[in-house]
């Protein structure tokens, strides 16, 4: 390491962090947004509430400078501060996370924007448990991924990884029922392709709440899991431990 | 910045020069790779070839590899070469563009995944023409970002930013084309929808090109143009100049 910065001594590496805790404690600040967002965008569809759905089509543009904002103070501390392992770790999993969580924000708008068109043609279409099941798993996973960060908790982190596969099985079988509802009432096609866009930003949102499990494993580990088979992970997690 | 680091004199700045070269350099092998799987799954859709389709799903392994490589590169100059200024911005914007071609990457293997299913259906559906031609405008944008990146040329790159919204439209027209075509013929409905599918993954390639061309205005302007309107945007490039 650096024995120069050593020598400043306890208050330097004090300050230093407070401010990691600051830049980590802005993260889950963004991420409690982001969860609100997508409990929002939820709620947008299931009551087809145009309102709403507009409401969280705006608060998209505040989640993208929390985004801007974080990603400033990490440049800073890596300008400055030169951290090195774990704590080059946080830094560069706080950068990923951001990204990950600004994702989810964009999906969620996404999803506000079905529920605007929803509302728009005043019919709850087929499909509709479908999407209300795989919302609240997917909402359940980014909440599990953002508490496992704020724990360092590598193996909640990996939970959450090996559930993102469950939730690609149960959007993989939604969509096959949509298929159906389509064929068996092609007036409802344009209808139901609505439905069809929001249940695959659900599957996104899923993916990016593996991703920052990925992350929290990469941060806690030390080991890039990305493209891991899950199975070996646990093993690796378990022998690391 | 650090005057210690620059008591060590040209020796060492010309030896992490060429660190900075090496990771480059990697990104933008990283960077034709992706290319090549994108024109390999543009084709094997077109030529409805599964031997190709499947031949791509396998090469997406050597991409995910490529970016963990890169990712750690990366890491290694930030603990170890501390950079300041320009070199941070590049280390950043390195590690921020190998992510998107990762995407592009497996993007272009679910199109391969769409060019199988097509072959074994044996049968060329509508829609064919509009997917071939967005296919044609992303690949460019791709190619045109990674130029962008590698002549660190700002202009060109919001040439690339810009030209993503008529990607965005040329999608949207495309999709409710598709629409007309499943209302036309219900029995198409699950063929058509791999073709949706297939144009779904283009318009994120568009997405993933514009990431990096921000990317590079990032690096080259130092200004973070992220959820930045385009118009401001070159403006702002403009009178940096």
């Amino acid at each position: 390491m650096n024995s120069q910065a050593e020598d400043h001594g306890h208050h330097i590496s004090q300050q230093f962090n407070s401010e990691l805790e600051a830049v980590k404690n802005h993260m889950m600040e963004m991420g409690g947004a982001v969860e609100k967002q997508l409990s929002d965008a939820l709620t947008s569809v299931v009551d087809a509430d145009s309102g709403l759905g507009k409401r969280i089509m705006k608060e998209d543009d505040e989640i993208d400078a929390m985004e801007l904002k974080i990603d400033e103070e990490c440049s800073l501390i890596l300008a400055r501060r030169q951290p090195a392992a774990s704590d080059l770790r946080l830094v560069l999993a706080i950068i990923k996370t951001v990204r990950d969580l600004e994702r989810i924000g964009d999906e969620s708008a996404k999803i506000a924007r079905m529920g605007v068109k929803l509302s728009e043609e005043g019919e709850f279409p087929e499909g509709f448990v479908e999407f209300k099941h795989l919302g609240k798993n997917v909402a359940s996973l980014v909440g599990n991924a953002l508490d496992a960060f704020a724990r360092y908790d590598a193996e909640a982190a990996l939970a959450v990884a090996q559930a993102d596969a469950d939730v690609d099985k149960e959007y993989g079988s939604a969509t096959r029922s949509m298929i159906t509802y389509m064929m068996e009432d092609p007036r409802s096609i344009s209808r139901v392709l609505n439905l069809l866009w929001a249940l695959r930003a659900l599957e996104r949102i899923g993916d990016h709440a593996k991703n920052i499990a990925e992350h929290v494993i990469y941060l806690v580990k030390g080991m890039d899991v990305r493209h891991e088979n899950l199975d070996n992970l646990a093993d690796q997690i378990v022998d690391a431990e």
